[in-house]
């Protein structure tokens, strides 16, 4: 796939799995591989911790992010309050390492599972105020469930501005844009096209679900959307389940020490018939690699995105989440095959924050008390193909939607990035070390040999 | 403090923070060192991952430990069901590294906050079919409010066995026992003695409360209890407040989407009264070092537990669990000075099993919506020296006590250790690492000079 290795050529591959903390990244081995089963990443030779900072609007520490805030830290170096795409808490513009990496003469590709205007790829490569700006129609303000969602007035091009998110993207340069997202692309701009129409005037190549990416040969720019906005996920649970309470008889609810209890049932992951016609994440990785490494003497960053490990958290939908983690495990295997065969590639796999999920004890450590024992929130009882059964807890909230969490995140790279990176990085420290891998000079020792991963 | 370095002489010093997974970890350094800051053991050069392994009694998968068979793990390098001291699922017992290193004459000490007899130090010298089986009287069956215990009645002395918990220990050469248990020396053993005349003839010198630890100069091995069981915790909540609920209107019973909601208020970590003549950690750990490796040409292994993180957490004490993170990081501050003065010392910090505690967004990502969001756990919002507001929730049961998590634990270790280890481990793993380093015979580059850490 890739020419032969040329000495000042070096590439970045960054894949982020959102919301892949270390509940998740064991709840996916758990189920992919086993208990005392290792995982693609579990084989990497380097492991870091990355500690997240956010600020609030007035600066002031945050001890819980959202992934436009970490995507920026991870995109620019800086640091933000929750729901800034690439500008800091003054609204100033970040710039980005993508940005660089193009003016330098780079080539660059956003891949994700999300809409392509989503916070993760969004931060690579533009700059609004908020998240939700990520069309023309959206940049002037929009709903979400009936509530008023932010607009960037002064992001739009009908201020003056650069535009939403979507029409940033398609000025960018970038030679990749893979995803989610065709509602933005059939919104009408400020000059009366639409978003599509943009696209091809900017020299993209437009791909949809009937594209067979394995086929995509061109030389231009491509830009491709296999969904309205988020992709669908591989997997669900049995018959659409998911997080469920667990029911308690009327006796409970006269004391706490009595009656009885019924969990959920045990369910399996089963195959999602709407994922059907979905491209994988692996195959927009392949057609990635394939197109920014061709005839490429000088590099290219690329970041690749697992987004509903995140999203289906949320949902409460722990085979979504896992599903989504088979994803990121077979676009890795792909990036490692790559980095082993072209050399000087840095393989970065990380999260932005972690999340809701937890795997509890099945059954509970103190099921032998003859007292009802359950947790007050919603309860995924999943059969493992090994045989187990995985109790996943989903509890931060009793609303529509699972909150985020706190904890410091995993990161994990083969031995190119391991050389740049620590084993304790502030998010923003990911930035400096994948700019300082891909920026500074090469010396002669670093490009004898192409290194394995 | 430590005499020349010995070409034959190697420590291990493994430092277990029971519980501290990466949400308690970040929960710490939020606290104690602010979101930007970096603990202790955020600066060591080696940074692992740790996969749990946990059997049913039928040799099936779980997914989530308890203390006792993760102990196990750590101290014999195999895997066995919950609640078991360093024996198999068949009730085989393990060799333990600690018994190997007295056998190899090793020293070998226990320190720890929790009782002596508590699964975590139970688990690298005794070896029963249940943790409950700590002292003389247990181990024929007891009761926890007002529940049957396991007995472990074919390792009772009464029946040919080796005797409870504390009598193993008493009975294992192991020249430091520090940490509480008094409750379980005043037992009476089957010869008619007290456990504490069991420790005298067994040539130990005996400390307690009155004992100042700066002061022992003893050549004799010594075991201190001081306290009855647990140690008390350094710190509490404000008037010992804990995680509580959030209060909801009557509107709000009607229907979810109606009503006001009241959070518990912010609260503060204050110093805990009961703590008062407790010794530190820290103290304790400088006495079993000094005491460890007066004249010794041999070297040491030594546990150190910090064993409140995990069991303020089952409480909801985030302000308990904070004040242990701190011990622990003293402990670790002083086990560095030790190695980088003695060197041929490996020190490790790991935990054993993740716990419930999660740090959630303050306020929620959903506060924006018109309807009341909130956790359907418990809730404790403490305020940081920094000035922010840390929101911790505890939900994974309804009952007088949380669960323990799946997540795979972080590790950390300095530079002699991170040579024995790997990114991603079993914690059987970690067994095999650290007697491998001990028990190997050293090849004379690795003797000439002292390691910094």
């Amino acid at each position: 796939m890739p020419g032969p290795l040329q000495a000042d050529n070096r590439n970045v591959i960054l894949i982020i799995g959102d919301g892949f903390d270390d509940q998740h990244v064991t709840m996916g081995r758990n189920y992919l591989v086993g208990m005392s089963g290792k995982l693609g990443l579990d084989r990497l030779p380097f492991r870091a911790s990355v500690q997240i900072e956010t600020l609030s609007t007035s600066g002031d520490p945050l001890y819980v992010a959202d992934s436009a805030n970490t995507a920026t830290s991870l995109a620019t170096g800086g640091i933000t309050n929750i729901g800034r795409i690439a500008t800091d808490i003054h609204d100033e513009d970040l710039p980005t390492i993508a940005e660089r990496a193009l003016q330098k003469r780079f080539r660059v590709g956003l891949v994700t599972t999300s809409s392509l205007t989503d916070a993760t790829p969004a931060s690579f490569l533009a700059h609004v105020s908020a998240r939700s700006c990520e069309g023309p129609e959206e940049v002037l303000g929009s709903t979400y469930y009936g509530i008023a969602q932010p607009a960037c007035l002064s992001d739009a091009r009908d201020n003056g501005g650069p535009g939403s998110i979507i029409e940033q993207l398609l000025d960018s340069g970038a030679q990749i844009l893979l995803g989610g997202g065709t509602k933005f692309l059939k919104q009408t701009t400020i000059d009366g096209d639409s978003v599509r129409d943009m696209a091809v005037s900017r020299g993209y190549q437009v791909l949809d679900r009937n594209t067979n990416l394995d086929n995509v040969a061109s030389e231009q720019p491509l830009i491709g959307t296999f969904d309205d906005e988020t992709l669908e996920v591989r997997w669900r649970g049995t018959d659409a389940r998911v997080g469920e309470p667990t029911e308690t008889s009327w006796l409970h609810h006269l004391s706490d020490y009595l009656g009885d209890t019924e969990e959920p049932e045990p369910m399996h992951c089963e195959a999602n018939p709407d994922y059907e016609g979905t491209p994988s994440l692996a195959s927009m990785t392949r057609l990635a690699l394939r197109h920014l490494s061709a005839d490429n003497d000088r590099g290219f960053f690329l970041m690749i995105e697992s987004a509903s490990i995140d999203k289906e958290s949320h949902k409460r939908n722990p085979c979504g989440s896992i599903g989504e983690i088979e994803q990121l495990e077979e676009a890795l295997s792909l990036s490692l095959g790559f980095a082993a065969e072209q050399g000087n590639t840095a393989v970065i796999v990380t999260a932005d924050h972690a999340q809701a999920a937890q795997i509890l004890p099945e059954p509970s450590l103190y099921a032998h008390y003859p007292i009802p024992i359950y947790s007050p929130g919603l309860t995924a009882r999943i059969i493992t193909p090994e045989g187990g059964i995985m109790r996943i807890n989903y509890a931060t909230n009793n609303g529509f939607s699972e909150e985020h969490t706190g904890a410091n995140v995993p990161l994990f790279a083969n031995k190119v990035a391991g050389r740049w990176l620590k084993p304790f990085l502030r998010q923003r420290e990911v930035h400096d070390a994948m700019s300082a891998f891909l920026f500074e000079e090469l010396t002669v020792s670093e490009t004898t040999a192409p290194e394995p991963q």
